[in-house]
């Protein structure tokens, strides 16, 4: 937890802020944090700054807190994702709120498990924990969207066009003749297949919808790799 | 699993390879592979091809193999890394391994916990499992050596400079003034720190070696986001 990230609920007057439960536990624990000391804070969707500890014990911390700075820019990027298995969606949120992405679309493919839209992960408040979790290791305080569509078809006919609007569409798929770019200079929307990739079929609709097709080198790389490494590369 | 890796004992013939539990269960269950079937399969260290099947049942499968083609290309990067907790380094060795690195070593840093140096994951059979199971991954066949180093500034004093030679030699360091440089166009050698980063001497014995620090972005990504981050940037 590099940032403490605050909630109106936790203001108990002004820039006065009270902690319990999570994150007075990692404070305690892992920060070892005492009163006088100063802790990284930012204020969900909105400054960042730090907090002075004026007391902490078991049962509560409080500080005041001072929200000076705006949060880092985002990354100018949309991810769309075949859902990927609950287990490896947990990590990717976080690992993909913590490099700053702010819209997040989870589709359906035909490779995805239909099992894997029944998990509580992707209920709201669920998944907010997780991009939550991320913001606070990122150091940023702007909650990254997640929208769900179980419906591929209707998704890359009727939204998909919209979404990629000035950007440029990118779908990653093994085997494709173009190498990812990279440093690309304008906002991407980049698409990630499921394990196993997108069907012909899937990638035929990415590309007509103006997607290009590129590879990430020669070697498959499952999602949750795969995420930061194109990321990484088009930034 | 991408790609079956084999070794001397699983041929039976010229040729001809069985395979039982692990590899023959995946194969089964997730490929619902039968008689007739072509798979990726490797030798480890050596050549990459096919291998058709002749039979397979509940306990064993036989195919005859052809190999023909040389694995891709060894990623031109050493990734140094203080040893991270047991169940992240379990995951990064997996990923490192199908992103084509073949050359790793676990360091030792004030921030790395103790007991995490206690974990069976370390032992020699544990890590080439993992390593294997990045191979099967990203379809390779040379396993990565990994070197355990755990007294730190011998390491650096005494085996460093070594290593580095003829690389361009990057400390991943958070607040560092220079951006982490991308595509360049030598072999590279990579330090990634510990969570909460190496400390203010470590980096500068780093340095002090030849190393540059550089940074990610504004924010902080923790090692397991990191490394694919990292090495999809300098390659």
């Amino acid at each position: 937890m590099n940032l403490i990230l605050l909630f109106c609920k936790d203001f108990i007057g002004p820039g006065r802020v009270r902690l319990e439960g999570r994150r007075l536990h990692h404070v305690r624990e892992v920060h070892h944090a005492r009163a006088g000391d100063e802790l990284y804070v930012g204020m969900a969707d909105g400054l960042m700054g730090y907090g002075r500890i004026l007391s902490v014990d078991d049962g509560r911390l409080e500080m005041d807190v001072t929200l000076e700075r705006r949060p880092p820019a985002a990354l100018p990027v949309t991810l769309i994702m075949a859902l990927p298995r609950p287990k490896m969606l947990k990590r990717i949120l976080v690992s993909v709120s913590a490099m700053g992405v702010k819209k997040i679309v989870l589709i359906n493919s035909y490779r995805v498990e239909k099992s894997f839209w029944g998990t509580p992960l992707l209920l709201e408040e669920n998944l907010r924990k997780q991009l939550i979790l991320g913001l606070e290791q990122g150091r940023d305080t702007i909650l990254p969207k997640v929208i769900i569509r179980k419906r591929f078809k209707p998704f890359v006919e009727d939204e998909l066009p919209e979404i990629i609007k000035d950007t440029m569409p990118l779908v990653a798929h093994p085997g494709s003749r173009q190498r990812c770019p990279s440093r690309i200079d304008r906002p991407a929307t980049l698409a990630v297949g499921p394990e196993g990739g997108f069907l012909p079929y899937e990638i035929e609709k990415f590309v007509t919808c103006g997607f290009s097709e590129v590879h990430l080198g020669e070697r498959l790389l499952n999602v949750e790799t795969a995420v930061p490494f194109i990321l990484s590369r088009v930034v």
